[in-house]
Order: C-alpha cells, then sequence, then structure tokens
C-alpha cells in the first residue's frame, strides 16, 4: 500500500504544480480573476488543469479501491503510467491540443484498468 | 465494504462515460480545445459532467467514510440512489435544463445523507 | 483517524455550501444554465466553488493518506487551517477577487504540508 500511497501523492503534486503554472499564465497573458478566457495559452494552461482535475477525479478512487484487492506493486506500477501520460499530455496540449490524443489515452487507460480491476476485485469478494 | 466499493467505482465508470460524451460531443458540434463554449449543446454534456465531477467530489469521501462507521449494505443502497440520479440529471439537462431539479436533488439528498452519517458516527467514536 | 474523517466531512460539507451559493447566484443574477459567465457577481461565486473543487481535489486525498502515518490528531489540526483559510478564501474573492491571495495561502499550504508528510511517511515504511 505504501507504493499506491506515493503514486497518489505524487498525482496529486503533480496537478498542484499544473495548478501553480495557472496561475503564472494568468499573471503572464494577463488574464484577471474571474475570467477564465480571452486569451489562448492561457486557456490551454486552464484546460490541462482542468483535464488533469477530472482525471484524477476517475484515477484516486480506481486506484486506491484495486489497491484493496491487488497486489501494490502491481498497482503503483500501473498508476506509474498515469504519472507519465500527463506530463505527455500537458507537453502536447501547450504546443498544440490537437496532438493531445497519446497523452490522454496514457491517463484513460491505466484508470480505466485500475477501475475494472477494483470492480473484479470488490465482486469476487462481495 | 466490497459493495460500497462497487458503488465508488460505478460512479466512477458513470462520470467516465460522461466524460467520452463530452468528448463526442466536442466533434458532433465542432467545438474545437480548448474552448469549452459556442455550442449550446455541447455546453450541455459538458455541463452535465463537470457538476457529475462537483457532485462525485463530495460523494465519494462522503460515501467511503460512512461507510467505515456504519453497515455498508445500508451505505451501498444510499450509494445506489446516487448512481440513478445522476442518470435522471444527464438525461433532464440534455433535453431541457431548466428540468434538472429532480435529478440534482436525488444526487445532492443521498450525498447530504452519507455525509451527516459519517459525521455522527465519526463524532460519536471520538 | 476519526477526527481526520470529521475534517474531511466538514471541507467536503463547506465546499458543498458553497455550491448552494452558487446555485443562489443563478437565480439572483439571472444566469441561466448551461451558461457560467455574463455576471461579475455570478462569476465570482462560481470561480469560488470551482477553486475549492480543486483545491479539495488534492487536500482530502493529502489528509487521509497523512493520517495513515501520522498521528491524527495532528493531521487533523493541519486539516483544520485549510477550512479556515477556506473561508477566509471566500470572504476575500467575493469581495475583491484581487486580495484572495492569504486565504489562498492558507489552504494550499496546510494540503502542502500533509502531501509533503504523506510522501515522508508512506517512503520511509516502504
Amino acid at each position: 500500500m505504501n507504493f499506491v500511497h506515493i503514486v497518489a501523492l505524487l498525482a496529486v503534486a503533480q496537478y498542484f504544480a499544473f495548478g501553480v503554472l495557472v496561475g503564472q499564465a494568468r499573471g503572464r497573458y494577463g488574464v484577471k480573476a474571474p475570467a477564465v478566457t480571452g486569451n489562448e495559452n492561457f486557456e490551454r494552461a486552464f484546460r490541462v488543469q482542468m483535464n488533469t482535475l477530472e482525471q484524477l477525479a476517475a484515477f484516486l478512487p480506481s486506484l486506491l479501491i484495486a489497491a484493496v484487492y491487488w497486489s501494490g506493486a502491481l498497482v503503483a506500477a500501473i498508476g506509474a503510467v498515469y504519472l507519465a501520460g500527463r506530463f505527455v499530455y500537458r507537453q502536447a496540449y501547450v504546443s498544440n491540443p490537437t496532438g493531445r490524443q497519446l497523452g490522454f489515452l496514457l491517463t484513460v487507460a491505466p484508470t480505466s484498468v485500475l477501475m475494472a480491476m477494483g470492480l473484479v476485485g470488490a465482486s469476487i469478494r462481495a
């Protein structure tokens, strides 16, 4: 479970870091709160953070519940793919939003696998 | 706890499915990333997903903490109301946003009950 | 762990309450769903709720994982700073978005501390 907790907290830290980049983009591109539109570069940074929040909300419960039923090392390894996928996603999105599919897939796929593992594990023991 | 985990993961899967529908709506209504406005039908699908994220963030911790202090079967049954409520919410919102109150209530009410159960359970044992 | 659960659920309840205020602001300022822009006061209430969701997604896992490795009373006390910070944040944002830094810091700092505590705790025992 410890490795799973490390992956979970690294995913939170990564998401937090993306949020810091949104704050910096607000200053750099002059988008004043509460506005979240008006500059394409700001919007890209903002959408990366929002999409990461959207993914994190599915990833964390799937990761932590899968770890109840399966080997922590296996679950943590699948979770590490998500972490890498998010970095790929951010790089692609910021340079060109239409090229974000690979990074997106690399986060949706591990989450889907963990979700299925959790459902199977919980169903078998129910 | 196993039934509670199944309900938790089904809520995550439901939310994930709503996200897929947003992706499809992007293509169908020609709303290019990072834009999230510009077409009413896309905005409805997007707001359903965002509202489900907003609800999920309250539902999952309430569900999982309530299950620490109360019967898993009872907690899972209350959680199942949330799942049904979200489907009702989506159907209503997509056809007409002003008719979304019932589905909204059917997700806010079970979450509020689980939140109260968790607070009472944790307070009694504190 | 019980005090930690109480803080976790109070954070969820606080976030829920901010959501109710957004619903009221929709009515008061005449912003019809699915729109989320068009009135500055509505946008402030909406951004407070969204920012609280963004913070909650980092706070809750950090809080609950830190509590696995450290004293529940200590973790709950740090979590209480987050709760207070969010109220400060909301008050400041609604009256003037440029004055939201203190409240923001009071929520980012406890979350960062809990995240670091969880990472250290899980790494030592790994």
